[in-house]
């Protein structure tokens, strides 16, 4: 963890202003609306006490930032929309948490499981408000007009393409065939789309022309999409002292993730193997070993590593393509981000 | 209800073929999440059939239109304004109804009821994203950059101030003691903000001047509070024959609305009498008429009558001053809307 810490922790501490100025104060009648969000955000416990919780990683922001700058962008002209992407993402995770049931998010009740349902949805409405309402403070920082109005078509285009990825991510959970295809649109709008985004707008607003703030959104989706990949194997071989997680997790937790649905794919038996985990109603870690193995025998997971390096490989073209017109220094915190992000290894 | 349906009909049209423009078919991937959307507008069966079920009525839309008609704008210009505001409206109903558990709407069944509670949320999330996605079209429409900028801006703190009215309602329900002026700003958020956002984007995207877009705000402001204040009257004393629900329905779903605090704040009594209802496992017809006589006569309906009364005045005097500077001709049908929102009896 450390390495990519310290490559983030400058970018973070100014994000963390941004934000902190952007989301307003759990006080007044608006008190417990502003104090889940602040909760959420990980800046206090649940009677809105200031507490050193830990918050999201702030990738998003950080490479946002660091495309705006690439760019030869101004960081205060920058943060508005780094912040606001964030806010998105976190806007995400409260609903997610809902949709998904999930109790617990970065070692704390989530929102839904402390004030409630209703209240969290609303929460998480408020959120999603205030993304925008940081993006509308651009024009402010000395944004042009044409470029601000560009930016919220592109954040909102984004945000359509986030709700369409999660739709996909529900449905799946009911189906019981999905195609590696069908998985590949399920992570390009869930994952890659905000990341993607991230890069984007960092070098929109940040100056770049059309060709280079382009080359940053192909290098933002395709290391959004490889880090996925990378997210589905860990979920399967990780060690479990690195993840803090069991092995073979996502199969006992009966996700349908990539290597899965390639074993599906290459082999009859395995498929069989598989379905029979998820029909069953307890998994035993018998069971777990047994799949991870077959997946192993049939290719999957060379398959699916073969596919994340292929499009790590396509990230990487990107940014060769923007050294063409920035300087390779500029580019370095970029080159060093995807580096750690493929690499992880937790 | 036809003189209303009568005088918004032909904006009604326009605001249709609009939305239907704005929301992506029920196809290809993403089938379901769009026909969850184009099913709650009113649009589609559940199996995504073309059918004419009841839409919403469009007030705030049409509202929009007029205002912006009235300083002279193009009705293409206002048209994307007036869809968003629409939109936003329809996403926070989808989310509304999560919150409260209401299983019905529109006479029929509500978008969590036939799919779920988690894709309701996710397909309440996209229609919200959507709303912001029909604003940016203002500028291909011809609206200049600063003023689409600026139309952003409002609709966005709109958006926050409506989830911030939401949060009152909700937690109103958990609480015994509810004042008058904390149910005031209560409606302000989660009703009046939309409406004085409606007559107010209006009049800015069809190109008025700051003092009258103020006034368009102020007028749609007033109009809003004094429809909720008229819409509580009804919720308790509304004839059952034209409300088409039983008399005292407020009282039934224990709501807090306006004459009902009052009461509680007039007469020791009368709170009395609200408490034991409110705490009855079931309430009984007789319980609802002793109620609602114990209201009368501590002059809680009259209180609440001359508080909508005055409120109505302050919009028409609203629109008093803006005929100072616009036609009178031009205005009439906003003073035709609120006159029949307020005398409404159903």
């Amino acid at each position: 963890m450390e390495p990519l810490r310290d490559l983030l922790a400058p970018y973070v501490k100014a994000v963390e202003r941004e934000l902190r100025r952007r989301v307003p104060p759990a006080e007044g009648p608006y008190r417990t609306l502003y104090g889940m969000v602040r909760y959420h955000l990980g800046w206090t416990d649940r009677a809105f006490r200031p507490v050193p919780a830990r918050t999201g990683k702030r990738v998003r922001a950080a490479l946002c930032l660091m495309a705006g700058e690439a760019v030869g962008g101004r960081r205060d002209h920058i943060l508005p929309a780094a912040a606001a992407v964030e806010l998105v993402h976190e806007f995400s995770l409260i609903h997610d948490d809902i949709e998904d049931g999930d109790r617990e998010r970065r070692g704390r009740p989530t929102l839904w499981a402390v004030w409630g349902e209703a209240q969290a949805i609303n929460a998480g409405d408020a959120l999603f408000a205030l993304a925008f309402l940081t993006l509308d403070a651009l024009p402010q920082r000395g944004v042009a007009p044409e470029r601000a109005l560009e930016a919220h078509r592109r954040f909102t285009r984004t945000v359509v393409r986030l709700c369409e990825g999660q739709h996909l991510d529900l449905d799946f959970e009911q189906r019981s065939a999905v195609s590696p295809d069908e998985y590949l649109l399920m992570v390009e709008g869930k994952t890659a789309a905000l990341i993607a985004l991230a890069a984007e707008l960092g070098a929109l607003v940040g100056g770049g022309d059309e060709e280079v703030v382009t080359l940053f959104r192909h290098f933002g989706h395709s290391l959004g999409v490889a880090f996925q990949m990378q997210d589905d194997l860990l979920g399967l071989w990780g060690h479990p002292d690195r993840t803090g997680k069991p092995a073979g997790n996502d199969l006992r937790r009966r996700k349908k993730s990539l290597p899965i649905l390639l074993a599906w794919q290459l082999s009859e038996e395995a498929a069989a193997t598989l379905r029979a985990l998820y029909a069953a109603s307890q998994v035993t870690d018998e069971m777990v070993a047994q799949a991870l193995h077959a997946m192993e025998e049939v290719g999957a997971r060379a398959a699916a590593e073969a596919q994340m390096r292929e499009t790590y490989g396509k990230a990487l073209e990107a940014l060769s393509r923007l050294e063409k017109r920035l300087s390779a220094d500029r580019l370095a915190p970029l080159r060093h981000l995807a580096k750690l992000l493929i690499e992880r290894d937790y």
